[in-house]
């Protein structure tokens, strides 16, 4: 079985992944990717395109090393994908709603210039809230929320949900599109975790953010414009929302590691935490893709059924 | 019953504490409180002294809003403490190894500089663990670590405890203060989390912080000088241990919120959390202080037994 893995992410786990697959041929990131394709059985990668599928005319598997398949243009080939990332993603958000709703990495920028900024030492401000006392509410409720909603609980938080896949046990609600306003106005935390679609593009906009209102915090961990941009933006700047984390973006990096997230400035304001799109990338999530990738690569070579398959 | 109330972490709670004791007298932070004192029959606060005995022939309790009893340098009175800050803590312990752990921090001024710092734009960056991986040896192990244990459960991380207090459910081992050594090494992650005596000062110093390692954070929300303050720094800055959160401090402010928390200029380093006390420090921990004080102050209005004695 020979096996060409393009995603780098895998690399960090490569002697993990070659012990669990002791038979198998591995190419890892070829100089000459259609040439080594011409002799492959399985690709593991992001992307699969008409030119790649020409090149490899014994190929019996594309296995996505994640979530996403909107890179995979060409057919005729089985495709399977891979999750993992829902833990990490859930260790994100308690981070996030931890740090926004007790204004701690404020504190932390104010004792770096001695000054001691809790209730106990400036009666002017409020005596900030844990998760006991949040309200989450989970635009879309699939693995993500689901794995979110499972640490939440230990907290002591409540949640409801819109969402299209249904209730879940311990939610306080679920229901459809029709219901967001009713789930901003109960909600002191939104959790943005609903694919990106016709339907829910841009779906979050100024008079969603004055319905979270003062007291709310915002993640989003799912697509940048799922929120318009301006709007959160403003909603920020003038405190309509109490704060937002965000993880997905409005422009990417075209190569390397430089690119402006953003044409609003939410860089300036300090009611916003700033993540490069590293809510999933763990240690954690890859080591259980590589699990997922190498019992599908020793199923195909039994015969025997693959899992995750589109 | 006349109540007098010199704690002003009270006053966010006020209407909510009247409630609960509809049939007492409440003097609020009297500004003449030897006068005051004269006809209290309960004084609610952090300090009771030899002046303060003296002026207040009648009080039947000295009931503190709070687990210390440091400034209760009077006897002759009865004194309950209470808690509840447990939670507020162990939420604040998962914030800062989430945190220290993933680099988020980091993460976060870089890309306020349109730097995307993670490990898929920078392939020389590791890639982050999860809770999962994290391995908590805690220092102490009463109120304050079984509460952050229950929560790091939900994230499948693991733990042991050196403790005078004994074993806890799912702990991998505990043991007396000749482990300590052992916890450090088996551990990730170190919460410090017990009493100061003089058993316990500097007992984290230059050699413990090398066995803690260099993928080794520290959190410390119990009194600074556990550990000693040049050694930890130095381990910061030298990357010794990958980070650490502390909330807890080797000097404090004399009155107002300004001052400078330790020598060494921890607030350089971008590896440090610095909070100022605050760990506790939430509406739900004096929530829930308000009603053991009104409870006792009801028990003591029926002769009823008292709570949190010491």
């Amino acid at each position: 079985m020979r096996v060409v893995i393009t995603d780098p992410n895998l690399l960090p786990l490569r002697s993990e992944l070659e012990a669990l697959l002791p038979h198998a041929e591995l190419d890892w990131l070829p100089d000459e990717l259609l040439v080594s394709l011409k002799s492959a059985d399985v690709l593991v990668g992001p992307a699969f395109d008409q030119e790649m599928a020409d090149a490899a005319p014994g190929l019996r598997l594309v296995q996505v090393a994640g979530a996403g398949t909107d890179r995979i243009t060409a057919g005729g080939v089985p495709v399977a994908n891979t999750y993992h990332h829902e833990d990490s993603i859930a260790e994100y958000i308690v981070w996030a709603l931890i740090a926004l709703r007790r204004e701690l990495p404020q504190a932390d920028a104010a004792l770096r210039t001695n000054r001691w900024r809790s209730p106990v030492y400036d009666r002017a401000l409020p005596q900030p809230q844990t998760l006991a006392d949040a309200k989450v509410g989970f635009l879309g409720f699939g693995h993500i929320g689901r794995a979110t909603w499972r640490v939440l609980q230990a907290f002591g938080a409540q949640a409801q949900a819109v969402t299209a896949s249904g209730n879940a046990d311990g939610l306080s609600w679920a229901g459809d599109t029709s219901q967001l306003p009713r789930l901003l106005e109960e909600s002191n935390a939104l959790v943005v975790s609903a694919p990106l679609t016709e339907d829910t593009r841009g779906i979050i906009g100024t008079a969603e953010l004055e319905q979270l209102g003062a007291d709310g915090v915002l993640v989003n961990v799912a697509r940048g414009p799922l929120v318009q941009e301006q709007p959160l933006y403003d909603a920020l700047r003038n405190r309509t929302i109490h704060g937002a984390a965000l993880d997905v973006w409005y422009s990417y990096p075209s190569s390397g590691d430089q690119a402006q997230p953003a044409k609003a400035p939410f860089g300036e304001l300090d009611n916003v935490l700033l993540t490069p799109h590293l809510s999933g990338i763990t240690r954690q999530t890859f080591r259980g893709r590589i699990h997922d990738i190498a019992a599908n690569i020793a199923a195909l070579a039994e015969g025997n059924e693959l899992r995750n398959l589109l």
